[in-house]
């Protein structure tokens, strides 16, 4: 049984990737651009390098499904890079491919708010994939970049599953149903996921989350399993959002970018503007084999646990990374 | 056997692709970085992209010596990437492992003028290679990038040999025994090179050619049998320096690039200032077989014919791009 995390952005460090090791952990997506344009994100690569150097033991950069096959034979994490924005492309079709030579294999369309490409979960009017959008959803889908839609309006969302000619991901989101968060998905947008191929990972943020840090792993469980009843167990997975060892600065600058010279809270609000505390049952990757316990408790199959801890991605990334460049 | 020219910068064209594969080139080393920053590289090799799109059939990008056996098996020319500047890398090593990533196989320390790194040959004074140029040697050692010292001073070029802990290349020159031109090489420069495992290409840019755009083929074949005499027959192959289909204006941008507000004529002058007729036995990359025609007929084994017209550079990319990252 494979473990992946599909979607981190902590504080790196040898701590961390320690904690990756004890829980298990054979592959984690992370962050590496919020809204860095393209020579900053790849000032973000050379500190990633740099931890590739540092800790060969415990970490590499990972490119294929097979890389993640590799980790669990070596003991190591691979790390797959993705950004939350695409910022980091500017307003060049071109850095689509470039970026997927540098090793980023997943691409938000929007982080919140209006982009190059579409529209995110924020903003009032959301009019779908623009121009620019189609062309580049074509180029990823043609070099083997995956079209993620976590933070993205619901038109825009829709539209993105049907023009992508491979499967999208929603990274860390949950069902809107059991829990009404803005950023969470309505059933409309998760049955076409699921139809289409695409995969959900469930998120354990707690501004995701049904009663937020006090959430319980049984709620949690429960709700994969309603998700399940309504699009199959194959299109889930973990994606976790942890947010490990930040100041509250970096929430900010997730938030607000340089887009405005005003406060943006997201999901928080003035009186709770920091990264919000934890469920008591999962701190860190250390706490993986606690949601893998919770599901069995909760009565899913071993196969059915195996496949949403991490078959499930391993599956997509195979299929979903496989370059016509 | 394989054929392997180790420099060209030509206007890049299907034409131009499919002269390679008339004169049998499976690999072609191109500059893709003359005074380019980081960003403006990118952009070049995003232009490569788009050829490597539309001409599959032709080109495909290399980045191993096993790409240069594909490229014989499957008809093709397999591309390398390099840069005669260092500008691409800025004032940061990391960008040494990202130019890698993007595929960058060589790069040079300096191209004329002094770098942050060493010291080129048209400056007065060389005062060796710098306090960056050892720690970005030991980083391009480390990655499987190669130095290319063509355009270098003397003692930074002997500094480099002695530094780098792989073989370096001197890409594209010729002997100053052959013909004293300030890009072409010393003995001393030369059997340093030779007696430490690398490599130089035989250039057939008119400037360094004795009789310039006059010379002879068995002029060229004489200074190959007495350079193999000097420092063996495994330490050369060909680095035309072909610059094809470019306007003047090309080799103004090569010369002066953003460094002066004058005009800098480099190996050419005043009055003659355009890029050199070539000489008739060698007009572009359908006349390779005249040169491995001149070297039979000159009394060279056809065992080292193949070893100057490609095998030699194979060995060299075999060892010099194995990675440590």
């Amino acid at each position: 049984m494979h473990c992946i995390d599909n979607l981190q952005f902590a504080n790196w460090s040898e701590k961390i990737f320690l904690q990756m090791r004890e829980g298990g952990l054979d592959a984690v997506h992370v962050t590496i651009s919020y809204h860095e344009v393209f020579r900053e994100m790849v000032a973000n690569i050379e500190d990633w390098n740099r931890h590739f150097e540092s800790f060969p033991e415990l970490i590499f950069h990972g490119r294929s499904g097979d890389d993640v096959r590799r980790a669990r034979r070596e003991g190591r994490t691979a790390i797959f890079f993705g950004f939350q924005n695409p910022s980091p492309i500017e307003d060049d079709i071109g850095l689509v491919e470039i970026c997927y030579m540098l090793g980023a294999r997943f691409m938000q369309l929007t982080y919140n708010n209006q982009s190059l490409l579409a529209t995110g979960c924020y903003e009032e009017e959301d009019a779908g994939v623009t121009r620019m959008g189609r062309e580049v959803i074509a180029e990823m889908n043609r070099v083997g970049m995956i079209v993620d839609m976590s933070h993205s309006g619901e038109r825009s969302t829709l539209e993105a599953i049907e023009i992508s000619n491979r499967p999208i991901a929603i990274t860390h989101a949950n069902p809107f149903f059991w829990h009404p968060a803005r950023r969470n998905k309505s059933n409309n947008v998760l049955q076409a996921l699921g139809q289409s191929g695409g995969m959900l990972g469930f998120s354990l943020y707690p501004h995701h989350l049904k009663g937020k840090s006090g959430c319980s792993l049984t709620s949690f469980c429960e709700m994969i399993a309603r998700t399940a009843d309504l699009i199959g167990v194959d299109s889930l997975g973990i994606g976790s959002d942890l947010c490990q060892d930040h100041p509250d600065s970096v929430v900010e600058w997730m938030r607000v970018g340089r887009w405005t010279k005003k406060i943006d809270y997201g999901e928080g609000n003035a009186s709770d503007s920091g990264f919000p505390e934890m469920p008591d049952w999962f701190k860190d990757n250390r706490d993986f084999p606690n949601i893998k316990k919770g599901l069995l408790t909760h009565g899913f199959s071993e196969k059915d646990v195996a496949a949403i801890m991490g078959e499930n991605w391993l599956n997509f990334f195979d299929k979903g990374f496989t370059s016509r460049i």
